[in-house]
């Protein structure tokens, strides 16, 4: 309902003005007292909340994860660990975990995947911040295909693949140390790509800091970048962008 | 002609070993000795190639202008200043030149453009890099609108443009100081946003420094970050996504 | 006593030189060798006295707290750990703790509270620093409206807050990864806005850095902002605040 | 008008629905197209919108300034520079300008000061900015007690002024180099300190960054910071609270 | 087999078109899925594929030396820890450890060493990255000269190694706080020097950075550098210019 | 005139106790209300104030140099530019100007000088900050021995003047780049060594950065820092020293 | 014996050439291989050589206390842990650790102090970096005066303490946080000043940065800065300069 | 002549005691006051002393080519500017400049030249640095091959130059932005590469340290950095590779 057709409700008299003033204030959030769930999110972007569990008091991760499965029959987090992964199940025993990616969710069977988004890392250490990325565009609808360990450092494991990357509407590039993967790869392509540097590394790498600013720096044209082992938001972006080309 | 189509070639005779060794190897940029131009760009992936003004010697400017005028009818640079601008003018009469944006092109007439991507600033300083956006963004066939000075410390401001933020298929977020305009927008929308923090501030912004972290750690799904300054990365990502959205 | 009322009674015979001597030189707080406890503090602010525990040694602690609430009657402490807690209530068994905000305190009952604090944070994982400054003003004094997870990724949850963000005398903005919470608080009242960056976040959010950065880069005005993670003294401030705003 | 009244004229006919909705979304803000101008601001907030002279084309800073003039019949701009100050001085010939704080403004007659805030340096050189904010503090209203060159490496010049830091409702503390003033002041005061780092300095106090660590980790209570050299955000801040005192 | 030779085959009609076409594809890597072992290596630079064991999931781990040992009978790998060893011991009971360096090798026997390469560190401290280096040199079969804590603080302790140092085909100089051990030994060799920043320090050392500046800022001639801690790097590249020194 | 006299007087009615009052507040500095000048501070420490020129108002400065040196007879200032010395000259003629050094002085005739403090550079870069060292040292009355140009990379340079160096009772080490100068001094003598960082370098010498963090992770002993380029410091310092080994 | 002697003992035949060579090469350290022992730095410099604790391997630090102490008959490490102090107790009963500074040694008895060096802290927290300072300086002969959690801010701490302050020939100020204290000390006292910043603090404090950053920023005179927590190092200086005072 | 020789010397009588103690002490350079000209280098490494032309005062500059040139009959300086050729040239008419490298140089006919060492580009503007190590490399005596504007954001640039990099005893690597080139490079080649980042970019390049630390973190193997901008090591120590290479 919006807001032209409240106010002819409130003319004509068939909605109070109490309940006007009430329903332009309220938003439909959830207010848990230390959290305010947002079920409208859904509705307004096609995604539904998540949750990231990294640090969450475990009376919160537990309500959030029962309230969220309850209205919405499934549910999905990220950077849990194990024990939360144990706590969340004696609420929500359907409820899995991958140690790998750390995600936590139940899934409702059956979704429909689409489009193509290329999932890429540098090395083998990359795998799990690549892994969020790749099961978030998955969980959101997308279809993703996983093309790992190209690094730079031995160009012809990258041109060899040169084919899966031209066939996807959008590209994540997942890399640590020197993090040159994403602009060799905007290079190659003719979609977006997003870059996550990744905190794989050690010295001057200074925790991602590194392949952060190289990424930011690339010299290649298509190229955004998110935060240091940011994968979901990688995937999260990547599946905005697949869902336009998928239109 | 692919590598396939090549072999054949070779294999019934109608072309010879040397030849096609010379074709693997010669890939089609035009050496110029100190800079290599890619011609075959426009083709690879939809977009030609520019020109990054900012330091050139004089005479490798003018040298590429001419060329790239020559066999492509157009062309288009980014970050010059006036004395370039007198200077390619010289050498190729039908140069323009916006001091704003600081873009020296010259563009082909009635060519169309699709789609809608949103250019949003903070403040009125953001300006020029959000000008370099919208003005590449149009160049390469995008529509922009322009929505400016609409940052986050009046929110009113940004609220009272959601609609038009609605309509776009891909939002740019220009902003320095706090940089928290991104953030905002993101959470309104629901297509990706490129994010371009300035170098607008003073002090602890530290030349764009700060909006820069700011943006890389949004709180809001679906925004992605570009080098600070960069209005033309940011206008070149948003028309490949803006290009999937009205394919 | 004051110098001049001192002076008049050496004047007079009164006070000895030695003796007026030893005053001028002498200070009122109390020497542990270790430590100095200003006593004095009270009379002079009209804040007692606290206790930063972190990294205090086991015994000072101790000492400390029994001499305090020895001569105070109450005495209150920050950053405490459990271990802590149950060495003192040992010597101290009528202090409390809270776990969340990591208070360690004994307080007088029936303590009056006055004028109005608004504490806010952006999201869950920010409630510990919250606290902690919630806390503080309340010891010292103040009323505390709590008014938690409003983040700006989704503006509506604090827009549906504005009234009671209306009526506060002063703002306690609590926020990690981009801290963009204070800016837009700042923009929508009128009274001081105290922004405390949270460590919250990882990567680029540089263990609060980047939300330090956002917060002194605000563009919006009347907000000023202390250390990373430093509740206590944004409660403090708050109530200095508060008490001129309810004289 | 609030919201509930509107509702109540919708409902009696008094107000059509297309006037309330366009009301509900259109904000009292002036649209030249590249700017906002906040003339609602003195209103909600009692300040009315001020000028950030630095970098604002020139044609801009001309329509802002006589935009402004002409409603308010004053006009408030900061970090001008003398050019700036002649090319408005054009428009508007009532402007004045001083070199020192770099203030440019029309302020009417006969405004009443109130209540007292206390502005002290380390060093003559941090002067300007702490004109910037004791300016800024009178234009809003606010008494003014100007306490410069009490640095703490000769504390005795601090401590000869004690009284005068004594009657102050609240004190901004501006230094460079090390940055110690602030806390030293926040030890002797039971009022708000409002600490500005300066970019006095030069080797490692890397423009003002070492003032700004020292400030944020000071180890007295009752201090807060804003960034380095905004004495505006200091003197506004500090009005906020002087008002809220002499309320 | 050159591009060359194979167009002839397929001209001549001894190999087909897709053959071709695959092998121009396919280069010679093995792939694991997760990983892409590179066997090609050693051919193509004279060094065989090297393992970073640090951070390596244990199952992919234990396959990769597995493989390695099976195809090339050795195998090199760096930064193990000790559970690695016995993980890895279960699969390769020939492998060794060594604590100090954490190398965890199978190597031939009677593998031949020649030239002479100088590993020099600063103090004792930085011994475990020193060994890094002497051994890697060592596998890939260059004979190393230990010179070990002849920081530059008492300088006599380098001078009456002088003869030794002059003996090298390259020298890698290892030390840590403030790093200045590159430079004077650059200043009495003439031939290249490898500097290796190590994290060893505190406080303003900031875990390398430090010995890191120090060494890119030698105002010595014939010193480069290579990331913090990474005596794998040095010693492979020591032995790069040992092998052209003895060629 | 001690408290314990003053308070005898007050007691036999000498002084009365305003009189008393006033001079226990009022401490011997003169205030031209920009600036308090400390005259007092020869008394107290044995130094009579300088003055920082850099970035002194005009106004300001020429009167600072016409009151100390009426009072005193000499003035020595610091950072001064060449149109500050001619400023100042018009004021007071006896001043002279080195550029080098870039110290503005009157120094009074036949001043005796007593002890040794050396002086050394790592290059000829150095040279401007040594100065203004030595010729500091030498206005408060050290002799200086200038050894300059004897950086580490040509360890033989500083060799050869060791006896020199065993000399000083202070040595002041400046140096730029890697700065490691201060360490290889302090390991070849017994005498505190004062190390003066300098901006002298370029690329990762962040204007002085890298050589600051080499002198304060120094492994030898005896070793402490100043700000970079600051010669003044230095000068003063090795000054105290040389007076306690001279006394 | 120095080299004229030595070269009047060859020309009169007393001394081989051989002899003389070797004596001219050979420097008066014992090397055990991984480490090289300066036993002649005491006649050097008067200071026997130390040990750096943290990070020896075991087996290297016990032989190292051993050998000083066969030799010395005592001998002085600090940053021990209790591990070590065990270890090295097993070797050498005279042994003795403090929990507080860390320091392990074996002193002689009935050693003689002089001189006065003053020991200043801003905290309780900074004792242990104090202790450290204050131990290393009695152990090489110095008289020390304990001045502790006098910090700035509650400057009526240190002024009480002037008298004592005015007393050493050195003094050492020790201060995390914001570390304002050497520069008031500097401000009160004429002799040299050692500031030692600590890591001491939280958030914005980087673990000493801030510290570090204002002593080398300090707007007084007489202050020299040594590395964060290296309390050893300013007890060495302050004894440097004690003993100048005292000879 | 030797120790050993002059020992025999001194012990027949042929050499003075005095004399043997002066030669010990005395090394072969120049002393000019203000710095220390080293002939004996050329000897000693086998390369001459070169001049850093940036900062030196005119006197200085002048009379070291002077000096130089008298003896050598050639000098070699970097980073000169042009005033400082004309003033050179007025001393010196035989010294050339080029613009593009700021090399300032008289060199000698008919240098024969050895080995091959690739300089490599990423783009136009890295040509100044590259050319800088190129001149270099070739004024001491290497055969130079120029591959310009190879960036890895169009691989096939590179790739196409295979063949020439294959040929190179010694690779220089020399990029700004994000710096990949040197890995790619290194990842073709099996000689060492010498990266040389540069401080062209802007934004978040920050001067060239986001290809620092690209470099620094390499996945590849063989690849070791030097200073920002500083082709001349880069040349220096590739000739010092090539020399060996070519023995």
């Amino acid at each position: 309902m919006d807001i032209k057709e409240m106010l002819n409700l409130v003319k004509s008299g068939e909605m109070g003005v109490d309940e006007a003033q009430k329903i332009l204030k309220d938003l439909p959030y959830e207010d848990l007292g230390y959290a305010k769930l947002d079920h409208h999110r859904a509705l307004r972007s096609g995604f539904g909340e998540t949750v990231f569990c990294q640090g969450k008091p475990d009376e919160y991760l537990v309500e959030i994860y029962r309230k969220f499965f309850e209205r919405d029959g499934e549910v999905f987090g990220t950077r849990a660990v194990k024990e939360q992964f144990e706590l969340v199940k004696a609420a929500v025993p359907e409820v899995t975990y991958d140690p790998i990616s750390r995600i936590l969710k139940v899934e409702r069977k059956n979704k429909e995947r689409t489009g193509c988004i290329a999932v890429c890392t540098g090395g083998t250490a990359d795998i799990p911040v690549a892994e969020e990325a790749a099961q978030t565009a998955e969980y959101f609808g997308s279809c993703v295909d996983r093309i790992y360990d190209v690094g730079v450092a031995g160009i012809h494991r990258l041109l060899s693949n040169r084919e899966r990357i031209g066939r996807a509407s959008c590209i994540v590039a997942v890399a640590g140390m020197e993090g040159a993967l994403g602009t060799v790869i905007a290079g190659m392509a003719d979609c977006p790509v997003i870059a996550v540097p990744t905190s794989v590394g050690y010295g001057a790498s200074f925790h991602g800091l590194s392949a952060l600013l190289t990424m930011l720096n690339s010299c290649a044209n298509g190229i955004s970048v998110v935060n240091i082992d940011n994968g979901y938001g990688a995937g999260y972006i990547a599946t905005q962008i697949n869902r336009l080309a998928v239109r």
